[in-house]
């Protein structure tokens, strides 16, 4: 096999020609070249080709969730991808600490020299975003107009595109919905997960009155808090109240899709249920990367301009810091824990409905036919 | 000199029957062992031990600004220390990883033994953000009354004591206000700094009037936020309005103190301003790996117990969330970029300019009554 | 069920009292308190409490693997803990940094104190090294006869009892060596792979003979290493051979062992060996990081003393540099890659073999007994 | 001043359309596209910016240290951007864990289609090594010769050039040497620094003796290891056993840069000597960083290809494990502890002596002619 390819150098296989022949930095044109300037160019050069293996990464996440039946074999491959996700995120995270070894003055001698540059407009990022599934109306008020003015037609065309084609979101929302997850022959699970709960809720509700350390006032907002997570419960089975709940913006996912995502949780130690439960955990560490990535991200600027205008030509700090809770797409799977009950209250699997749940993890949504739904 | 020492062996020496000993799953007396009870227990000691070596290094750098004069080998250790606190923090931060290697799940099995304990009680963090300079009345609504409730007198009594006593921050605040910034003979800094700091921001109005990527909307929102900058910067010379930005929380230091630390902060290349600087950036470097802590801590008892109540019996995480920005302690030091102009703008200091700071560097304050003040 | 639960508070359940009253520095004996010393002593109790963890979970892997059939379901508990104890191991490396920020000379000032105490007095490290399955005849000679010298004899006696213990090695040996992996019927796996072997040899032959860039030196070296690699899977099937590997230390796994190993490496992606490939490289991740932390460990007592004696009156540096490379338990694991080959020249898996394979990790070794073997 | 810039924008500033169309997998050409090759270009393409931005910083060190007196403001930027460096290096060294997400047979996909590509072939990285002050004749005998036949006339002439230039060791060695440390006037600071040795080894030898838990061989081992180092420090002060050490490559600095590094480390805490001391530190930690990147780069390399040959047509594994030690630059900074003794058991400096550093320290080199030499 060797015998037939080219032999390839490494400078010319990294085309090191073009990617060492691209920082230019902008001091020198106005003859105060600012040495600073290097280590900003490359830091954010470095996030985009970061940026670019994690678009590859998830496109071929996506791809493998278009298809109607997902075999383990696909999501061995989805968990393995995944992962990789993951471990360049915590990298980006930790690389904020760079451009933190530029003291603000090195900045100033050289920001002005940028305007009206500005992270907003990486392509890329905004790309990863949509992929994801942060929809244009879910974006703080800062992103649905401004950022598409700041486009030239040829990128807003291919972003508004991309908007159209469904997300990792939708996929994996469709993909939990598919699941055969309520009544299953003779095995009526939610009737008795109910009950588990009220029995949480009381006994939650008997701690909170009983604790002496809270004020009268706490111990009214904590039974407050109780009840609301009451309804969060309710919701799961009454699709008005989760209509409703997902009007508020206090969940996204399908009601069905939840209701997946909590049997999967809850039954995660079965074998059926593990390499499902083990793409909910990723994608919820994934969404929680992005938002400390955002986090650090927003105190860098806020370290570097305090509250002077952004290169971008507005307050960055204060947007990027709405962005961070704002923009999460799967925090559903985050708050997840809302949900679950003790292990030891669980009612087990009967074998049938076990094997049943082989069935559909192998793919073999067709066999969902033959159960009483 | 090693002849008169007693011998001593590694198990002794690190006392390892105490310290190994302490690890006591309360799931066991309620015959249901709980496998990761132990992983719950020592991540929290680890945490205890760090604070203990942290609160080590702090009250070893109050002691050396107690005195009047710092030595500049003083400040050598102290700026060693802070560094060696940061670096404590770096390893704290990633540790919150540890935790999360717990499902939910896996918590639920043994959160209900663990009744009312709570991470809020933890003297050493109180003592950490007493010493600092977290004080009652900045503290969040919940810290204020609900925390003192749930210590004993003997804790209760310890720490407002504590709270009685000159904080870093407080110490801080005086050592900078001590420096003789104001008019050196012959040489009136700020009038030059104010005429910079007209260009920029009159040049920054002129950027945000011009870029059209901004919506008329937002250009106003830019423009308010300019004025509110410049606000920011009347004040440093208008104690009215200085003590109103104290008032509103818009600012905590002295107004001498912010006014040394924006000088220090803008001659940091000044041999004799490098300590000083490099104190004031652990500051702010410390104040910031302790907020994003708070941030990664809040999010991952989000993650372990959704809106439940938890172990404290309260919504910790809401607690959490409101604590990341409130009890910050350094902030105006993370914020002097906002008073920034760049190096090329700044006047140069006549050399006896610099000499009279060598000398108060040097910690010889008493030579600042030859200046006129 | 919180009803009856007493309460409990958070310094009882961390047993503080104990925990934070066990740092007690020697050299204030002396008169000479030394500001560091401190840190020495808290960062060894942090290493010690982590060593307790990871020793929890690996004893709960250690249990999983005792059984004669391990279910999917012990395999994902398995994997979930291996996870863990990486998780913490990445926190123990980057821990070296801490002490670090202690400069040799600040160290020198107690170091006398400590004589002759020594990180090789710690029994949680040496019962990790013996669980993990670390044999003493390959422990480098000081670790064979010196360190046992040091232990008291009730320490001695503990560890050689647990010497007498199955190891997780040794657990996981016959785990892989009662798989079934020679020939299933009709479909002789083995002679494929030993042709797909014998073309990658020929071809890296080639481009060894091709490469310009070689010395004749090098390419004689290079061509030796190709033998030594060719005999390397010679000795795969051919149990002289073997046994001879392995008394040259060139391979520890049982024959069997090996084959199962490399047969789960070759086909990852089948479903029924994702588990098992995740243990497999779970332990090979395990002992790289292990390894690392060694190596780290090395350098930083060469860094705090140079070539001079440690606290334990032996120059410290060297040995550990030593046991960096010869403690290693899993080196197999992580040497597997030798004996891969490209997956498009793997032969396709029948669906019987499947089936088969399927019954086998699902634990029910006994089906195997129907193969031809 | 911001009214004459041109505008810039995100996209062009930092040449997105080069430096996002470098990535071109190979293995599509034969048919075959590999997923996971973008992953090797791209972690591959992030380490040759790092390189680049890694150079930028050593380069302008490196010119500040050519004129013949270096003020402290200049040791402040040296220090500044060798701790960025620093910075790097550490995200370069976690790096390491992403191509790690890549199984050896994922790598098997498209290894054969890079041949004869190495990272032997990165010049930049080469760079890097001559710049610090590697030189041919200390590279591992590999290096010295094969590396130069992979190169391009031009890229050999380029390396080659820069080889007689002065490296950072070179002019570090001689901003050392030029420092006036022997006597100053009415002060012999080594007499009583050799007499603290002394009484130090004559304790170390005691403590050897005493030690009951080594074996009879062993003490004769430590005691022969005592005598080398005692050697050392006679060497110290006797050139002709000076520069037998040299020629053994036990030490590389000059004996006149080595006392001064000396000096400085024992009085870091002098006001004068607190920036020296930190360059010291930081090129000791540069050197340490390089060094743990080097082994986690060869323990990844044998993890991916085992004992096979690389791509580079060499068993890469072994190589890289050669250099790991054998490349180090600034090793006898790291191993400075040999020659430290207790603060306790130095002498004080006289306050004219101080004075004399104070000058010396402040770059007028040329006061030392006053000194009686």
């Amino acid at each position: 096999m060797a015998k037939n390819i080219e032999p390839v150098y490494y400078g010319e296989y990294l085309q090191l020609d073009k990617l060492l022949d691209a920082q230019h930095p902008h001091s020198p044109r106005y003859g105060a070249e600012a040495h600073d300037e290097t280590l900003f160019i490359i830091v954010h050069q470095v996030y985009e080709l970061w940026f670019k293996q994690v678009l590859h990464e998830l496109k071929s996440v996506l791809a493998l969730f278009q298809s109607a039946a997902i075999a383990d074999q696909d999501l061995i491959t989805v968990v393995h991808r995944l992962d990789r996700v993951k471990a360049i995120q915590t990298l980006m995270n930790d690389q904020v600490g760079i451009i933190e070894t530029m003291t603000p003055q090195e900045f100033l001698a050289f920001r002005d020299y940028l305007l009206p540059a500005s992270g907003f407009q990486s392509i890329q990022f905004k790309e990863l975003e949509i992929i994801l599934g942060l929809t244009r109306k879910r974006r703080v008020a800062f992103d649905q107009q401004s950022f598409y003015n700041r486009l030239s037609n040829e990128h807003r065309t291919h972003l508004e595109a991309l908007e159209e084609q469904p997300s990792l979101f939708d996929r994996i929302d469709a993909w939990l919905a598919r699941m055969p997850y309520l009544e299953f022959a003779g095995f009526s699970f939610w009737s008795l997960y109910q009950d588990a709960v009220k029995n949480m809720l009381a006994s939650d509700e008997h701690i909170i009155e009983e604790n002496d350390t809270l004020t009268a006032a706490e111990k009214e907002q904590e039974l407050a808090a109780l009840d609301a997570t009451r309804e969060n419960f309710a919701a799961l089975f009454d699709s008005d109240k989760y209509q409703q709940a997902q009007a508020d913006g206090r969940v996204r996912l399908s009601q069905h899709a939840l209701l997946s995502a909590l049997f999967i949780s809850l039954y995660r130690e079965e074998p059926v249920f593990n390499l499902p439960f083990q793409v909910i955990t990723s994608l919820a560490d994934i969404d929680e990367k992005l938002t400390i990535w955002r986090y650090k991200h927003a105190m860098m600027v806020q370290r570097m301009i305090g509250s002077k205008i952004g290169t971008g030509g507005s307050s960055g700090h204060d947007y990027l810091r709405k962005t961070t809770e704002s923009n999460r797409v799967f925090a559903d799977f985050f708050a997840m824990a809302t949900y679950l009950i003790p292990k030891a209250e669980l009612p087990a699997l009967p074998d049938h409905v076990k094997r049943t749940m082989g069935f559909w993890v192998a793919g073999l949504e067709l066999a969902s036919g033959e159960l009483d739904l």
